[in-house]
């Protein structure tokens, strides 16, 4: 296994506390390490508060600050965090105004957020992102997954909630978001998780992974190597088949690594994402390149379209303030 | 070969173009693709221009705009722009004040730098980065190389130069800056160059590179797979040998990913960094963590201190928005 790594058993420790005092004027790290926390909070706001398994880095850690969200509980890697950090989270950023958790679609996420705002009481709501078209959203065990589209939703709503809008409002807005926004992914490598050692899928030398998830979890098919243009037209495909898109609606492209690709061949990815929407017509009204939603050191890109109306261009073009999004004033 | 592509003749183009496409808000790309240059220039201004073969990125196009560079000059991959494209460059974005050229210690981009500047006139002034201490200056071959350092070289020039320095006194800072930045790296899995087709060295499944380049060339030792802790204890050794830090400096610490290494383990790497310069009574006044001179998709990072001084530290903090660096006002 290779990896900047002391041992497996304290590698998500040293990481956070790595990221908490790289970060210390924008967030704090809980003594107990269940949560990270915007450092100055807004009172009376809704608190946002995410969470999930670690190794998906900047997902969500690097999405604590300025509006979007105000705490992040990191679970082990590739596990969900415990009902308790979850509850002590929403404790420590609540300040008047409830609290609305951003929970993507994995069975051990929604039992345990859940868990918490049935602990936490009723000024508690949820929203449950399943962007991941590769699943089929009844036919395969739990449903559509959570994936880089997360990351949207957490800035569109991060950005309502700076705004003011209360409890009620803001669940309504992720009501409208999440079918708005569709994603998937393909793998050129997969990833190794620490205490295991070796890697999660095997894959040939020209082999890859076609809607891949973000914890390498077996995807459509596995094809030989395609182009970058060839993958584009076939994430774009799948994503527009479940996404219908009303004539003239613009979008958010957001291409996304995986954590073991360079920016130089995302931008060949976002690249062919360009040609392969201007082909169907579709205009993109904004887009974000980068590694947001990450798989540890996987290799490989997912592409996220969200469809776009005047709300959500405001909601992404607001100010944000966070180690993985900076922008507006 | 596993990587998002299309051809290898035509990688560099299409992420040349899917940048500029992805950030046009920021800046634009000259139609013959000779440089990339900042949107909206600031007249009279000392113009900022570096380059240097593609593969690094974000570096240098990454850190072109407002506090930072005025152009970037991509060559083909780890090849350096020719001569006209830098002249090119510098025409486009000389509003009056003359121009500073941020190379690289590479023999091919001193020569194309220095023949730029002598075709393009009197006005033009160089800056020559060589913080890499795994090569000794004088005993092999051209010396020193560029490495992460030059990221920090970019960001002081570019705020001094915001701030209405002539070339002159942007000429005396970067001679004060060079000496003070120092860097080394370490590769865990070798890049692999697109019109080669294989990886550009070949290391062992328990082997690992220090003292590497960002080529990819050989280091100091090849060694054994060691931990994040022994790793950065070695770097910081080799750095501090070659950076005498009076007592009470305080550093800038830039932990920096190759482009193959995920955010978790550089932050790992940055906790290791960080508790191996408090036992050494070193205090970290700033700190960056990222991919920021990546090589291709090269495993491994780099670490480089800089010895601040409270000019350097205003001019890090100093308001800066380009695509890899944003903050402040």
């Amino acid at each position: 296994m290779k990896k900047l790594i002391n041992r497996p058993d304290t590698f998500l420790e040293e990481s956070l506390r790595g990221f908490a005092a790289a970060h210390a004027d924008l967030l704090e790290l809980d003594p107990r390490m269940r949560f990270l926390r915007r450092r100055q909070l807004n009172p009376g706001k809704v608190a946002l508060v995410s969470g999930g398994g670690a190794g998906h880095e900047p997902l969500h850690i690097g999405f604590v600050g300025r509006g979007m969200l105000d705490a992040a509980c990191p679970g082990q890697i590739f596990t969900s965090p415990t009902p308790d950090q979850i509850v002590q989270a929403v404790r420590a950023v609540d300040t008047g105004g409830g609290a609305l958790l951003v929970v993507k679609n994995y069975e051990g996420d929604v039992m345990n957020f859940d868990m918490a705002a049935e602990m936490g009481g009723d000024r508690i709501a949820r929203v449950l992102v399943d962007d991941d078209v590769a699943v089929k959203p009844a036919a395969q065990g739990f449903g559509r997954r959570g994936v880089a589209g997360t990351v949207i939703v957490e800035k569109m709503l991060g950005a309502a909630a700076e705004e003011g809008c209360d409890l009620a409002a803001l669940e309504r807005l992720g009501a409208h978001l999440v079918p708005r926004i569709r994603s998937m992914g393909v793998a050129l490598k997969p990833c190794t998780m620490p205490a295991l050692g070796r890697p999660t899928f095997e894959l040939g030398p020209d082999e890859m992974e076609l809607g891949v998830g973000i914890h390498g979890e077996a995807g459509v098919r596995r094809a030989m190597l395609m182009s970058a243009d060839a993958i584009a037209a076939e994430l774009l495909d799948a994503i527009l088949a479940e996404l219908p898109l009303a004539r003239r609606t613009p979008v958010l492209l957001l291409v996304n690594g995986f954590g073991g690709t360079p920016m130089i061949e995302l931008y060949v990815m976002a690249h062919a994402a360009r040609l392969g929407l201007e082909k169907r017509g579709i205009a993109i009204a904004r887009n974000a390149v980068g590694s947001f939603a990450s798989s540890l050191d996987m290799a490989g890109c997912s592409i996220t379209l969200a469809a776009l109306d005047d709300g959500m261009i405001r909601h992404w073009d607001a100010p944000v303030e966070t180690v993985a999004f900076r922008w507006g004033r």
